[in-house]
């Protein structure tokens, strides 16, 4: 895959016994200064990385990440964090910066140590500059169950942004749920990033639903080192958009065991809160889920989901409506023959819902996949 | 199956074109009248089934219900509430008693007309007194994807108490979800019968899940006629929990494609409230779900979990504990040998998770079941 790359990014990918002989450590770092916005999982059981990486970030600069996959180093105790510190100081001394210069993220098994003697001996052969930016080496490096590596990039003005995702599984986002890493030479001061940033975090990352589990180990980030000059800002801002999107539907895509992703448009809500409530609660449901996984047009599921948002007194059955694939179902009643249609719709790798709530003017789309026999089997057999 | 019967209660079988051949109607009914109490869904879609309960409930007596298996009318419009006032009013008409009397309930397809000239031309058959009490019967009859009929007796002083129930998925409750009727010949007011009712069904009704999923038609209701005399109230109230979690544990061992019956015990907690909170999110967990299908004593599923509850700003990891079978695998780290008992701990039929967050002394049970490749199958094909 050629990716273009923005100027003065370079990345390091090692294995260091996490994955058996595949790429497992990557160290993303710009050779200049960059701002960067970083959003964490708002789990209660968060490990050392997203401590560490929150505090690296709060400044509104940093200089990179280091991410290990296949494990979280979550529920690790002292000695997970003294690992995760001494995995990150290494880093940051053989690039000459500070340790609070650079991000750490990790994901995989929770509850199990780093290999600390294999990640010293390796660590040991670091040398900068890194010979390279590839960066569809490091959308590969960071994957675990993850069957694609995800990579997209956009032009904005002169800038480069190229972004990379993981994540297939423990999907529920609430903020940043994967890991997500984005790197450009657009120029924009800490606080434009971060208002752009999480602009776009909340319409996508924020938007995509595997399967209702909130990983320990969420984190997204934008580093911009401003090589390439200034851009302008609501087309940065569109930019960016499209790179998540494309990130965010590749990710639901790939969601384990997924066949089919599902797109879920809320119109007609009171509010976008509203929206998105409905949207979350039909694309997270298990029976709708199967029902696109079997090519069903059970439009009726997809009613019961939006009964269960029981708290919005507002919604009321005489006012919704719902749609599969632009065709309306309900109130309308489908004749056998739209049915039959339909599957044929549904048997397709991409199902759209839509559904109209008949209030006001809110709306959100939200992103998920179907639940297969393969989910169940991955996640019964993948190990402790 | 021989199953005892409250004095003066009455049930009606018949096949009125739902199911195949099988029984798919059911009516009881007390022959004197009787205290009722009477819990619904809090879905927002919900049918005229459980519009017109709600209504004949409300005054704290009621004699019987009226129950369809395999068509939920819901999302039928007008014609849908015609139908079930139609129904009922030709049962309350045999019967010789006023439509409010009764309560109707219905589950299975949303968004189809009930057989309209099948049930009329079978219900010209009913008639007064109906011959039998056949509550196995009846647990049979309002069965549909159930594996196994559902009823449990008990004797409460000179009283009897049985309860039937059906449900399978789409169960998350908020409220009682699910069909589950009890009937007693104890003597018990309308608010006492209430008060016990509400008390027993928070402990054990609204403590399973399956799915996530809410249905539409939920009803769990009670009859008590008084014909075996005055009951000792604690008494009583521990008889109807003993049944109704007897119902809950076959409700969650007979889940959609369930191989095992998951408990998961909370203590520790700020108020039974956030325990309740913590034990549905570890027992709704996909991950966690598929771990015991696989017979994997993956603790950090668990944790992950935990973690879920973002807004328990007081649970800390420093002060949680994770058990297995009575085996604590957090924060003590268990032994190779340890995870090889657990694994054949957890490949029985029935798995007990115990988590402790030490905060203070709330606790709550809450009852689930594992994800399987057979949920998939079933509601990948259950038809529209």
């Amino acid at each position: 895959m050629q990716v273009p790359s923005p100027q003065g990014f370079r990345t390091y990918l090692a294995n260091v016994g996490l994955k058996d002989s595949a790429d497992d450590f990557m160290v993303l770092v710009s050779e200049v200064p960059a701002s960067c916005s970083a959003v964490f999982t708002r789990s209660r059981f968060v490990g050392p990385s997203v401590l560490l990486s929150r505090e690296a970030a709060k400044g509104g600069t940093a200089r990179g990440v280091v991410v290990l996959a296949r494990n979280a180093n979550v529920a690790t105790g002292r000695q997970g964090l003294a690992n995760a510190e001494e995995v990150r100081r290494i880093v940051a001394d053989a690039v000459g910066l500070t340790e609070t210069d650079l991000l750490i993220a990790s994901t995989g098994v929770i509850g199990r140590q780093y290999p600390m003697a294999e990640l010293r001996h390796r660590l040991a052969e670091l040398s900068w500059p890194f010979p390279a930016a590839d960066l569809a080496g490091a959308a590969r490096a960071i994957m675990t169950t993850d069957t694609r590596p995800k990579v997209v990039s956009a032009r904005c003005g002169a800038a480069t942004l190229v972004g990379i995702a993981k994540g297939v599984g423990m999907i529920e986002p609430d903020m940043a749920t994967m890991l997500a890493f984005f790197c450009t030479d657009a120029q924009l001061a800490p606080d434009e990033l971060d208002e752009a940033f999480r602009n776009v975090v909340a319409r996508t990352f924020n938007a995509v639903s595997i399967d209702t589990d909130t990983s320990t180990s969420d984190t997204a980030a934008i580093f911009a080192n401003g090589l390439a000059g200034p851009v302008d800002r609501a087309e940065f801002t569109d930019a960016l958009y499209d790179v998540a999107l494309q990130l965010v539907r590749a990710i639901a895509r790939d969601g384990e065991g997924a066949s089919k992703l599902i797109e879920v448009r809320v119109s007609g809500a009171r509010d976008d809160a509203q929206a998105k409530r409905v949207g979350k609660t039909i694309v997270n449901s298990p029976l709708v889920k199967t029902a696109v996984h079997g090519a069903d047009p059970n439009w009726g599921r997809v009613a019961m989901a939006i009964g269960k948002c029981q708290d919005d007194l507002d919604i009321v059955p005489e006012r919704v409506s719902i749609a599969f694939g632009g065709t309306e179902l309900y109130p309308s009643e489908p004749s056998a023959e739209t049915l039959h249609r339909l599957a044929d719709y549904l048997s397709g790798d991409e199902v759209l819902i839509e559904v109209g709530l008949g209030i006001a003017d809110g709306s959100f789309t939200v992103y998920g996949c179907d639940l297969t026999e393969g989910y169940v089997r991955l996640n019964a057999d993948y190990t402790t």
